[in-house]
């Protein structure tokens, strides 16, 4: 098991490395009849694209994605839908050193003793740009979410020591800075911040929040397949996160029953909770109130200071990681976080739809 | 999908409810020739039984695991082996007034939406005896696990506001005080911060952290099934948990680079790290370092205090939760942790023996 | 991967051993509000339960049910229903000389080469019982299906040499006589042919055919996830099958496309087919017509004829098999052949529910 | 589930229609350090190209496979390999008529019936392109196999009436003649016989055998995972495939217990089988003789003749099927065959790694 499929009814497996021919991905078991362009897909690979500030990768790819099957006449057939985006940017520079040796908090070495070897050119299947694949299929996942009305928006909360301040929260703001930050003073810190890193030869992380309206209640199963727990496993299989949170999260361990509870009222004729310390699930399964989770992302390994580090041939070295690379992948990060959640929400959505017996009768009585 | 199966090919399934008849675990797919007892079992569920110290639940059960399949002649025989714990204390006392409303923090009102209806005795599914399937496995797996020196420990380090101290770090004094913590002065601060809520009619949350030592690098795969994603997949599946870090986890997102990334050395033959900020895996497979994860428990949400809620006529009501509820679950859910690591690590390294063709090759040969 | 799951969505669990504590199944993603009691799966149970006739064996097993959870209020709740059976009548006769030899026809071969050793009473996981779990959880899938107007029943075609004649098909007389034949003077001629069988201490095979009606078109998914591809699993599963086809089957090979194609027309306002050799599906999709398979069973292994093989000491030894055994399974495993064709179709009913955009938006808008 | 991948941890997900941009595969978890190139693949794919008799279509496709990812400096990583096949020759004709009614024996009907609508250009995703990716990966699969001394080899038993003679097997012959008989008379009468049915406007079927020798006993999973019940599936998932037999298969169920047992006997110091009626598998699980099974596919579908159907209007109309279409597609269905029982058979040689707890110590000590 090489580990690349994703989901059990919307089922996504991606392929492709750094400098291999392209990056890729098979998305099986989206339901039939939604519309579906390359644009549509295009806008989300954009907001991951390198190159579009001073704190991402100089690496320049246009990351054109391109529609092999499963779409007819505009629309999803129901059949496997393959996507490819052509890697262009392969620096034709030598990678013998990288080969030889083992880069710090890079993946280098524990490929090399799961597989006996790796193709080392820019990471290969370790490299960041393996989540164009969940991008690409992430973009149709929100598309057909947002045919039910349910919406996601992910944006960064912190840089290094720079968190934004809740009172000043203006998400559009968001979309308008280049660290994606919904707080137009702290996004100045962060870039003030960042530069600094950059300066010394430094990287930072960062953490990235995401929050989910329009969630009907009762999505997610009670034990293994809660919606947080799958949440959890899709935004920790992103490369650099190194932990998850729902609601209060890590805080809720400092509070207490009375103050962690969120009570139930009525509103008109709907169950409301009053406050939303869970984050939107209680038990597994999705309450009706917005979901909220965060991802805590470590500092980009590739630094170009000198590092010290073994080789191949079981030598002391010392290194220093040249290339192009972010100073900081948060930004960026920021729109894979939110394709992983809504690539695991719809699964849920899709295989929930059994969950009861009277309204699985009306379904195919209906047909 | 109820969701209760885990596992691809060391595959657990669990059944039973709060007050049914009893509560079990059917685990498919162990490699024959374990050595195993009743006895092995019951040492991992005595440590999650309740009733032991003036923090848990009064509930008295014996929980008594039973083999039903499976083992023969001592031995496992790579079928599955299903194992029961009879439920005893169902206390027959009137659950009318559970049923007609929704306990704020608990999944009764998720549970309806999403079934239509539900077991309301006792939390039924989602009630904290569905740990003891979990409980179970997880002893078959961690006897499995030391077969390859590989051993798995946890422990309270904060319950409340009260963290352990570090540099007091003692592992058997977790072993000796009711609350798990490897921190003599803190385990006193906490159980005194507990009677507070007790008396408070309140109650609290914490952290459980787990190391797992010996396992060799190499385990867990990239992309999505990385080790840390099934890792926080299966810790955010147990009941309470809010949250999941590895390594630094949330700390690391204010770190740098250069501070954050393990430096490599050589130790004799062999690569070693000089820190472990990763917590044991480096892009998702373990590295041959100690893995170290911290998992945030919110608060028990049944509290005697009373609250606000709404009942199934739409009405608003105030209620207060009796029964014999513990004020903390965090003591005896550390076992609950170290087993649901035990089964995801178990399975990643029985799904990772076919990464290599020679090493495959070497197994067929010497068959 | 012990491989005793079975299904995606309806997901079956099966354990037990011919002479361990009992036999069991947990039933995982029932759909909640189904109307269920141990009664409507004894019936089941009951229809393969041995010592009814003298074709089958004289162990004299009650095969009573017990159902342990998942069922509240007369109702499923969605959770795990979990199922047992203990076994009675575990004759307490010395297995020693099984245990020392490979009995021809049998897995104790495979049992021994694939786990190192095996549990040698009685077959253990190998043995007929293991199908009560099936059988079981069948019954409850047959419950939800009819539910959904669908019906499946099936019979006995051939036993020997001996074959129904299609003019005679009376279904109801296969509900009366021995062998399960819908045909009053075939049932004569296996029950003769069967007798003459026993007296030569020899033991036959036979074919089972199955029909299902009422399924709607469209269940099955192309490509790997077949309905008919998904039903062959199913029945070859089923320990002593050896064949498997839908339709007109292995004579379709002997067919011409004129012949063999079922020209569609027109009944009112439905589409219907003229002619059914397809047997009901068309690119593995149900067509809507009466869907039909045979499944071929070989001949019951142990006989009580001296037989050839070899011991576990290497050396060629004479042995014959004495015991409780059925000198033909086929009539008991009529129902078992029902339930897993239950099984398979409910299982992709579930599934096969997100495939439509439209009809996905009006089942979460009408929640 | 659009159903379209195969395998647990040998994993292939096919995609792409009869006339979008292409047909591909991912095959995710093929061991790394495997020597593969495009030609290792190509050659299988030679086997089922079409144009090579006047018994098959005239489409005129290269099918010149390309490897996307996957291997470095000529070796398997590991990580994902994506194969593509660009479709050429995608006739400009109009699929108008196609579009409007339902051909008999197609699953055209069937899409409409759960997708809503359908890419109706040559058959869409049901279109017998698809198995090109099948045939993709189960080339890389036979290589791997190749490593472990296992060998496949199938070829037509049977065409319409004519089968071969068992006596003068000769499987070279089978390489030579366009029907890939292994018998030079039968084939030759089998290429009158279609001559016949062309002339005829006609169609005709056949039955495919596979042998696979090598394979060590202990292979396949006992209850729902067993090999020959992978199998079945494997082949009725192809698309024309109506009935599938191991060993002796149907025939078994005529035969008696004291014939149809294969006796054990010592071969030197190895246990071998005195005959091979069960076809290599006992209990589900291999048994170390030659396992050897048949498919039987339907007629194409696709004739000239007129015949009776109905439209989307719901009206009563004849139609004949024009267009470049094989009058039988056995010969071409050999090779997918064969690697349909590629894939089953090493999926469940990884899987089955972790069946003994000395073996895996074996392994992992050795690491």
């Amino acid at each position: 098991m090489a580990g690349s499929t994703f989901g059990r009814l919307f089922q996504v497996t991606t392929w492709g490395e750094s400098h291999g021919k392209g990056i890729g991905v098979v998305v099986d078991g989206c339901p039939a009849g939604l519309p579906l362009t390359e644009e549509d897909i295009q806008i989300y690979l954009d907001r991951r694209k390198p190159g579009q500030s001073q704190f991402t990768t100089k690496r320049n790819e246009a990351d054109q994605v391109e529609i092999l099957s499963g779409v007819f006449e505009g629309k999803t057939t129901g059949t496997p839908i393959s996507l490819m985006v052509h890697n262009t940017d392969q620096r034709s520079r030598d990678y013998g050193d990288i080969a030889t040796y083992y880069r710090p908090g890079h993946a280098d070495y524990t490929f090399d003793e799961k597989y006996g070897f790796r193709d080392y050119r820019g990471g290969g299947r370790s490299s960041g740009r393996e989540t164009i694949g969940r991008v690409a299929a992430g973009a149709i996942a929100a598309k057909v979410l947002k045919e039910f009305g349910i919406e996601l928006r992910a944006y960064t909360t912190a840089i290094g020591p720079v968190q934004i301040d809740r009172a000043l929260f203006d998400f559009e703001e968001s979309l308008r800075n280049p660290v994606a930050m919904p707080d137009v003073q702290a996004a100045e810190e962060a870039q003030n911040f960042l530069r600094h890193c950059i300066k010394n030869q430094d990287s930072a992380g960062g953490i990235v929040e995401c929050e989910i309206t329009g969630v009907p209640a009762g999505i997610g199963d009670p034990v293994f397949e809660k919606l947080d727990a799958n949440l959890a496993k899709a935004v920790l299989s992103i490369g650099a996160v190194k932990g998850f949170e729902i609601g209060d999260g890590f805080a809720a361990a400092t509070s207490r029953g009375s103050a962690n509870n969120d009570a139930f009222a009525m509103d008109g004729i709907n169950v409301k909770k009053e406050t939303n310390h869970s984050g939107g699930t209680l038990g597994g399964i999705s309450d009706g109130s917005t979901i909220v989770f965060r991802a805590a992302f470590k500092p980009t390994p590739s630094i170009s200071r000198t590092q010290k580090t073994v080789n191949k041939d079981g030598e002391d070295i010392e290194i220093s990681v040249h290339g192009r690379h972010d100073p900081i992948i948060v930004p960026r990060a920021v729109v894979v976080v939110e394709c992983m959640a809504s690539l695991t929400l719809l699964d849920l959505m899709m295989t929930g739809m059994s969950a009861r017996l009277d309204r699985m009768k009306d379904f195919y009585n209906e047909n």
